[in-house]
């Protein structure tokens, strides 16, 4: 059967080079990077070079990357240690997060007393700034966590603007960047955020590995506790494999961005258009539908169904060989709408299906072509 | 050069056949577990088998095995949960325990007044199993930290026996089991621990993987909070080629147990036997050259050179290719004496180089005669 992958904001598809080098490294270099003898001395000089690269890719020092088991942990290190070790009292974030901040956020408001201020977002998904420029005048020590671009409608922050109203209210701000990471240049020296997150998987790499940004001597301390590993503020045996394979596939983001910004550009600003000619009642959810305000790699589809008829929906997709999602992995086997989508959509839109459908450069126009042929039979029958 | 591979109780060489599997994983099975559609599905339905083979080996509930990156993220789960969510106000341990146990336990005495005790230990590095039993004999809700089998010592614990001490004084028990899973038939219907941690790079599996064995109904929650993976207890995609290498390293392990342990178990016999002969002043720290007493994977040395001499030792082995340690990886680039051996040992005892040599099914007699003239010649010249 044919099988189409439009998921690509859940995990990619990982690239063959990438796969290529870390079965190498399983192979040869199988020496504890902690371990002073030349076995470990080796795996110690291949995770030093990944976090060179890496740190080179952000503009930051190699000592300001942590690397942990994704993008889940490296939130959870920054907000957790935020709170218990630089004593933040106040964090200020949004109803549409990923939930690896929007529960680690809520635990710390039920277990540590923590003050949590959400932003307005309107309609769009857009963030309220003047809102946030509210919320940053208090004398409460302030952590602001929004993420660069939403995983379900692609929305992007102005990542700068928060970090500069931060920095003069005296916040600190961390990034939940895994949808960004790997697909849009960042420059850490002109974005001044205090942390960051990403996860390998996100840009064909491994699962299991990704990093947090920690700005030098920002006083954190680690969540997992053990050995002195990533200079004690992430104990545990490094995945050596894992983290040549996120370096490794971060290098071929970086070193092919302009090209592979272009096709699936292409290929979004094509399915919108076959889209929107084929089914012209169809609306598009946040800024999904918008070339220069959301991310090039998603958008997130309101079908003109009714409820009945909705429900079979992503099934349908299914059977069709099509992988896509109604909202994040992390909720697309449960029947629980949205959080994001019931932050900004009214009711009446609420009620029909959203599907957002993700791309790489694995895809095609010829896959496009028959995703919306699929989609207007089912509407239409 | 020749290069020969002594520490493997830091780390141990991947199998060939894991190796493909993961490979063949990430070639193919690139969804995210926690997506609906196919390609989803199929990664769903890999780790889960996954989970049941680990579960059977144990024979448990596969709903009671919870993937980690590791076995020091399993110590700090179930030890921090203990404390958080089942309000355990005590906490029996020991002070030969890997750091990932014995670092969390101190961070939990400082930031949440828990109550720690320290079990007796004498200088073979044996628990005192009555001052264990006296220790219990409290009101105050207690969990048991002991590792099964230490990780420099190679001593084993009576873990059965410990399980059923806990049973009895309603404490729960928790054991580190990082160097006997693998390595050790473990019944967990049999050896009634509450908790277990376990990690795949101590078996010839990746590292950046391991399980906790949490018994069913534990009340425990995640320290890593977000998506509702891993039944809601481990949040994060999951790294599901690293899983199957868990998986897939355990079920060769287990196959092979009886000839494996008997091949490596002869070449430690063989080790202290030739080390002895030529080398009659030699001691053994622990219970390390007691074969029925010590695991078969390794022997903790104490040579008999003066401490001025006994500086250069790793180096010159290092020199010659032989990989092994002087205490656990986590510890080896720093110039820190052992804390188990300095637990365990006098003051002269201490100052004598002591070096682990651990052996794995890839190590071959002809490697333990060439160290042991290495070492001769080291010591004579």
């Amino acid at each position: 059967m044919k099988t189409i992958y439009f998921d690509n904001a859940a995990t990619t598809q990982m690239r063959n080079e990438v796969i290529t080098s870390m079965t190498k490294i399983m192979q040869n270099d199988y020496g504890n990077p902690s371990s002073s003898h030349s076995f470990g001395r080796s795996s110690k000089s291949l995770i030093e070079q990944s976090r060179k690269t890496i740190a080179n890719s952000l503009n930051v020092s190699a000592g300001e990357i942590v690397f942990t088991s994704g993008g889940t942990e490296a939130d959870n290190l920054v907000i957790k240690s935020a709170v218990k070790d630089l004593k933040v009292t106040h964090i200020i974030t949004s109803k549409i997060e990923h939930h690896a901040v929007l529960h680690t956020v809520q635990e710390l408001e039920t277990e540590h007393e923590v003050l949590v201020s959400y932003v307005n977002v309107n309609q769009n998904g857009d963030i309220d700034y003047s809102h946030l420029e509210r919320l940053l005048q208090t004398e409460d020590k302030t952590l602001v966590s929004l993420m660069h671009i939403n995983n379900e409608i692609g929305n992007i922050l102005d990542i700068k603007r928060v970090a500069e109203l931060c920095k003069s209210n005296k916040a600190l701000f961390h990034s939940d960047a895994v949808q960004s990471v790997g697909h849009y240049k960042l420059d850490l020296q002109d974005i001044q955020v205090d942390f960051l997150a990403a996860a390998a998987h996100k840009f064909h790499g491994p699962k299991g590995v990704g990093f947090a940004f920690i700005r030098k001597n920002s006083g954190l301390r680690p969540i997992i506790i053990g050995g002195e590993q990533e200079r004690g503020l992430r104990a545990g045996t490094e995945s050596v494999h894992n983290i040549v394979g996120a370096e490794d596939a971060l290098k071929h983001a970086n070193n092919n961005l302009e090209s592979e910004y272009s096709y699936i550009k292409d290929l979004k600003a094509y399915f919108i258009k076959t889209l929107k000619t084929n089914m012209p009642s169809v609306t598009f959810n946040g800024n999904s539908a918008d070339l220069d305000k959301s991310t090039y790699t998603l958008i997130n589809v309101c079908l003109p169904i009714p409820p009945k008829k909705a429900a079979m929906l992503l099934f349908q997709l299914d059977l069709k060989g099509i992988a896509c999602s109604k909202g994040s992995a992390c909720q697309s086997g449960s029947s629980q709408k949205s959080h994001v989508l019931s932050e900004i959509l009214n009711e009446e839109d609420l009620e029909k299906p959203s599907i957002r459908f993700s791309f790489s450069i694995y895809n095609t126009k010829e896959e496009v072509d028959y995703v919306i042929d699929v989609l207007k039979e089912f509407v239409e029958q």
